[in-house]
């Protein structure tokens, strides 16, 4: 049985952004965006209460224990391993809200790897997953793993089966994603009801050749099969009406050299894959002109697509 | 503008048997199975015709040129390339037809082969696979390259897109492949018309994780994954009763040891994977024991799953 490791007062923990889908593979593929992500820190508490005490967040974001994904998480992490503690609790939001950039899946996750730090024998990543779950079935109306999984092992993950819980990692390719947030709002339970609940064979075979050519792709390292194979006939039609000039801006994306744009997990966030840093440039300018003109606001991340996972950043012990 | 060898009085070429479809991957994904494959032998003729002499077969095959798909596909082979040449054609058949085992694609793959290598500049294999799409339309109604591909290729292909044709060779696993025919007679076209036209959403996420899981296991040489992701939600339920005891012979197979067992294209011909000979070995005899309770006949023939594309085997050339 896991205990408390008694020195440790306060874990700081970082979990990165993440875009889920990837286009051509919905509800299943998901990666890492590491230059955003949200930070919790855990503080041990003379009680055993789980108490927020401070959220630093552009957007309003509930302060009541079990509304919270990190506090909620933290516990369902308490009963799980049946530890009678409590934990004041920071949360630094870098992630918008509903921006599809899976941010209640980071700080859930953030706030999940801080409490492992506490244990002498931590949870592997498969429990802490399903953990994670009850945070976005809190936040969405649905426990999907797709931004949970990419946030607590980093890089490029494919789900291979929900139950038992079985993760994949994939190669994670040598490109640069631009990560481009329209501030607009579209909550997750909506683009989930948008879409239909049946799909044509026809379309489901085109699509599956997209899907297993980006999983070679990624592996050969050959990004023009990547370009070739990154377009979605099932999902992307049916949601790209809750972004304004959707097409226009994704034909930009392309023609300025993305290997593929598509909604970032349910959206309004789009994400774009480019070779080189100057590219990538090129494609957020041009994402964002027509955006501009819209007069719609946005905000927008380049960075290379990276290994790293959700960690923790800083701890205090007790001398 | 290719022109005729005219040294080359006659060629003959293997083309070997294929399964497409493999568990996961429905129209897209296929492998060649080199133990058995046809042979069509081609001779120069003094006249323009194009004639077959000669059939070894188990079964009736149709005799008239543009009926049989060898001679129909050499016919568009010289239309093709503008070559007024007449050829003599024998064909072996090793395939039995309407098994699921890729017979009118290997007849027609090792036509085209044979044909190809009459010329001074051959054709690519991406072409040749669109010419031996009008055999397939021919046998079995539409225009299928699913069986084509790994045949022209070897080892395991994926079809990206059929229109351009794209194919991305995939690595070849380091497995042995039972491949078992039962005696029964399913048409393509009456298992084609067995399948609905939609499937749901949520079949659709789970078939795709299998599927790409199955495509990184090949990368991984990771076959407890590829276990995993050998089950087919979608095609293998509605096709599964066209197989007397399909359930069971699939059982007897995992439980000797099979990574995956499903239909060989659209069957009666059964696949199933092994990692070692003898694990092949016992997965045939109790696949086959439930077929002889059931007074089945049936054939069956075990292979490393071989990078062996279709080839030439013999020339003779004008002294």
């Amino acid at each position: 049985m896991s205990k408390i490791n008694s020195s440790i007062q306060m874990v700081k923990a970082f979990a990165p952004a993440t875009c889920a889908n990837v286009a051509v593979g919905f509800d299943i593929l998901g990666f890492a965006f590491a230059a955003l992500g949200d930070f919790v820190t855990l503080t041990k508490r003379d009680d055993s209460q789980i108490i927020i005490e401070s959220i630093h967040s552009k957007e309003t974001l509930p302060f009541v224990a079990h509304k919270n994904t990190a506090s909620l998480v933290v516990q369902k992490f308490c009963q799980h391993v049946n530890l009678d503690i409590g934990f004041s609790i920071h949360i630094q939001k870098g992630i918008p809200l509903c921006s599809g950039m899976g941010g209640s899946a980071a700080s859930a996750v953030a706030a999940l790897v801080a409490c492992n730090h506490f244990l002498t024998s931590p949870l592997s990543n498969n429990e802490l997953a399903h953990l994670a779950l009850f945070g976005e079935q809190e936040a969405s109306g649905e426990a999907h793993a797709d931004n949970i999984v990419p946030c607590l092992f980093g890089g490029f993950t494919l789900i291979q089966s929900h139950t038992p819980m079985d993760i994949v990692t994939l190669p994670v390719p040598d490109l640069y994603c631009v990560l481009l947030h329209p501030h607009l709002q579209i909550a997750t339970r909506d683009a989930r009801a948008a879409l239909k609940k049946e799909i044509t064979l026809a379309d489901y075979v085109r699509q599956s050749a997209n899907l297993a050519s980006f999983i070679a792709s990624l592996y050969e390292k050959d990004y023009q099969l990547m370009q070739k194979s990154m377009q979605d006939l099932i999902i992307e039609p049916q949601r790209a009406k809750f972004i304004p000039e959707f097409y226009s801006i994704k034909e930009a994306a392309l023609q300025a050299g993305a290997l593929g744009m598509s909604l970032s997990g349910s959206g309004p966030a789009l994400f774009a894959f480019a070779r080189r840093i100057e590219e990538a440039e090129a494609i957020a300018s041009v994402m964002g002109a027509i955006l501009k003109k819209k007069n719609i606001d946005f905000d927008c991340w380049i960075s290379p697509i990276s290994k790293q996972a959700a960690h923790v950043v800083h701890e205090e012990r007790k001398l």
